[in-house]
């Protein structure tokens, strides 16, 4: 006699279930966004074709506008989706709590990891550019949001007197420019992992180039007396 | 009796001798590439048309035509100006001599100051994103050539004590990065000039975000015995 788990198996319906359906759909539809954004960023937007974005997934053109519209359609989800995702990483550090000066660097692995990613490195090499106007403005929005989190990090982190004093819209422009640029220059086969890229990075970004004979702010220093 | 002046002038061609018409041909071109530079710099590259470039100077595209073939070469000669202009000011300072921490200062301000200038601008905003192959790798090696200067610049700055040792190559990612971004976010009509930007901008480079109580390494202290 069949088990239980067999009789349910055979009686069910040769199609999926809704809901297991959609998470497919889903799934699918997140593949061509992901090698539409590998192929973006390896040759550029305009060198890029829906043509090539197929071929890349081994299916039809059909096929790739039953899961997104246009090109331009798709550069921005796969900016949005990466704005979304740091978005959400700065609102759970925020949320954590915790001083100034962590939760800024906290932000600061966030955003780091999320350029060496292929939706982040998007948003760096290509933008918003190639977009109609109110798709720009939507982006700019969430950029700015993002800008405003590191802002107003940066102006609590002078508060506490873990930073210089310093302008905040400067220094998170600073910041994020350079954490940006990571976006540009990394390779996934390069020498660097995105990790030993956010600590040196950061670490260059918080002490500065200078050398200083004096331990950094962030270590413990231990005082000796000459002699 | 006329003057030896009025008489040279009427007796003069009414077409300007050759050497002035090409320095007038060569005026008017750049007057088109800073226009469309503005341009591509306001509205993006592919919302940018001839006839835009020939609106803002109040000629016709047939105009705009005689000194330039496409829009391609117009932007591939607004990003190969700025890095030139780039190139031959670090070559400048490299002559010039000094102290590797006093040469790279110089650069962070040439860079900076490229950047919020209109073609330097359109080195950022735009990029060789949208160029053709052939072209996208040749404003690579020109940029490679000024990547390849800092790190000279960093690596001896790191020799003669001045400079923290880092990865004199992820140091220069990071400082470019951070300068480069100022072309992003930089406007004209800002609260800020671009001196003050390069001098706020890199005194945070140099120095870090952190705060530290001990004077920083480039001003002298005067050490004084406790009690």
């Amino acid at each position: 006699m069949p088990s239980p788990a067999l009789i349910a198996s055979s009686t069910s319906s040769p199609w999926e279930p809704a809901g297991k359906r959609a998470q497919q759909r889903e799934l699918k539809r997140n593949a061509v966004l992901q090698a539409a954004a590998q192929l973006f960023n390896e040759r550029g937007f305009h060198a890029t074709s829906l043509d090539d974005i197929a071929e890349r997934l081994n299916v039809s053109k059909p096929t790739v506008y039953y899961y997104v519209e246009s090109k331009d359609q798709i550069l921005l989800e796969c900016v949005k989706i990466a704005l979304d995702l740091m978005q959400a990483g700065i609102d759970e550090v925020r949320a954590a709590g915790g001083s100034a000066i962590d939760q800024l660097e906290a932000c600061m692995r966030i955003y780091s990891s999320v350029v060496t990613q292929d939706f982040g490195m998007c948003v760096i090499r290509i933008g918003e550019d190639p977009l109609p106007d109110p798709l720009k403005k939507e982006l700019r929005r969430l950029k700015a949001g993002i800008d405003g989190q590191f802002r107003r990090l940066i102006a609590e982190g002078v508060a506490e007197g873990s930073l210089a004093p310093c302008d905040p819209k400067m220094a998170a422009f600073m910041l994020a420019g350079a954490l940006s640029w990571i976006g540009r220059w990394y390779r996934p086969d390069g020498d660097l992992t995105p990790t030993q890229i956010a600590d040196q990075g950061i670490q260059l970004l918080l002490n500065g180039v200078l050398h200083r004979p004096a331990p950094t702010a962030r270590r413990k220093s231990v005082a000796r007396k000459p002699g």
